[in-house]
């Protein structure tokens, strides 16, 4: 029997996992549900239901691990807690601060409803943290970097759409290649914000709008700009369109240590992403950790759980046995 | 209470090991054990006690983790399993084919001893092998490329070691950047033995000897250099000395695969190592692992495990709550 996954928000992320069940014969889609009225909703999966998310409560025992689709800032520290009680969940809560908070409220939720809950999966947080972890634990005597990019950062594209006589935009987050190879040589530099990234700004301007004042205000902009160099490039609607459609990310976390009785070898652990489907590569990963969670609630386990809880094996559809013959 | 670590062969790996838990405070050098005369041997760390092979008996209780540091030919397929009836054990067995085999053995001495044994620690296997897997879950439809290097392999340095005419020699085991390129690039290529390494031998030759003679019999060497392309350079002893001493090495494993609706989208995942000196960054994974079968133990878990087994916190000295605070 497969294992039947139920994905709450039918956005980018959510027809992200719905691609990603296609390629993993052991989970099927029982059902999508979705805070807009349901028959606005059309799926890519044919004969898949989609119901009001006040519905969801009727699927109880219809669905093995409901996958949370909705945004970090508003929707995740809500239902997360609120389906823990219900369904065995993944979200993909992604900000970095309030992840002890929110732990803590889906631990409490899940234990009360003995079902399994894995917060913060996907890349950043998600692999990128794996990658962390192991490296730390290897070499204790070290440093970490992490560069984002290239790639689309929603946050500043959605910031740059905020400024007055912008119609439409992307911003793409870049590493400074210089940094990525001074780290790679060993030479464990200090980097400030501006020396890590650069930000490069494609902008579609309302008729009528002022490019300088524009250009302006986006540098300048506190938090998101002014602390980085930042390039603006005014293109048309239809150059946006066709050049600037995708959603691509990734990026790099490196960890440069020593060893040695005088800590006289150095060594580099380098783990980078290049990623044409930023959404499509997190669903893939929520779903892998679907099936984790599935597993580890079969063997009775309840409460949060986080990449750093979860043996391997767990991901992978293929037995213990089959992967030390292939995999080890 | 830190945990107590037992070295079991005192060479470069013990070594190595011996120089971890200097970074790692919260294990100790319990003791060596050793097949040499124990008066032969001296060890980096003072007051440590070097132990005949034959005394291990006697430190049952004195020990929470084992490190077996011998080879994979003949050392560990005998001692892991006989260590595993007494001792939590940790080895790095990498005879890849014949892993299911030990894996049975010491999951059968182990479970008689109530011990924890954790095989095949390292990079690859391990560190390479967890990467395979991880991408592999996220990204079932893909392909997989590892590559080693640029470094010292052992065997082959050994196999032209044997030559007739060589004194002395070190061969580099060297990944080609174009097949890298390729891959990197989303290409996708099929690549040949030929395609991925490329080999090269420094060597020193004995008085008299017939270079020409000795660079053919390398060169045409089957299994360990026939189907590459070899090169090599003949130096001074001194020189060999001077340049060649370091046990560097590394690599690259990457995965190349495609998601979306009709698979429009590609992803590549590559984890890279940069290793100055291999036996010890070995031994620093080694030891993190030591960690984690003294964890498993204290919770009453017992039989044979491998890094695909062991959720990734339990790697770390780290509280779970710290490590979601600053890693995830």
């Amino acid at each position: 029997m497969s294992i039947r996954i139920g994905i709450l928000g039918y956005g980018n992320l959510g027809k992200g996992v719905e691609c990603a069940i296609r390629q993993n014969p052991d989970t099927e889609l029982a059902a999508v549900f979705t805070r807009r009225r349901p028959e606005d909703v059309s799926v890519l999966t044919e004969g898949v239901p989609v119901c009001g998310i006040g519905d969801a409560v009727k699927w109880t025992d219809k669905i093995d691990v409901m996958i949370l689709c909705g945004g970090s800032a508003t929707d995740l520290p809500e239902q997360t807690p609120e389906f823990a009680r219900m369904f065995n969940v993944i979200d993909s809560f992604d900000t970095h601060a309030r992840i002890p908070e929110h732990f803590a409220n889906v631990d409490a939720a899940a234990k009360e409803g003995g079902k399994v809950g894995i917060i913060s999966v996907g890349w950043d947080p998600g692999m990128f943290s794996l990658n962390r972890l192991y490296a730390n634990a290897i070499l204790p005597d070290g440093k970490d970097y992490t560069f984002w990019g290239k790639g689309v950062s929603q946050g500043h594209s959605d910031a740059v759409r905020r400024v007055a006589g912008v119609k439409d935009a992307k911003q793409y987050t870049i590493p400074v290649e210089a940094a990525l190879e001074a780290v790679r040589n060993g030479e464990n530099p200090e980097l400030g914000t501006r020396q890590k990234h650069t930000r490069e700004c494609f902008v579609v301007l309302e008729e009528g709008a002022d490019a300088a004042k524009v250009e302006k205000e986006i540098r300048e902009m506190p938090n998101y700009f002014s602390d980085y160099d930042t390039t603006v490039h005014f293109i048309s609607g239809e150059e946006l369109k066709r050049d600037h459609s995708g959603i691509p990310h990734g990026g790099f976390v490196l960890r440069s240590g020593r060893t040695g009785m005088n800590c006289e070898n150095s060594h580099l652990i380098e783990y980078s992403l290049k990623l044409d489907s930023n959404p499509e590569f997190t669903a893939s990963v929520l779903l892998a950790y679907a099936r984790a969670a599935y597993r580890l609630s079969q063997e009775g386990q309840s409460g949060c759980k986080t990449v750093f809880d979860i043996a391997p094996a767990y991901l992978s559809a293929k037995s213990g046995e089959e992967l030390r013959k292939i995999m080890l």
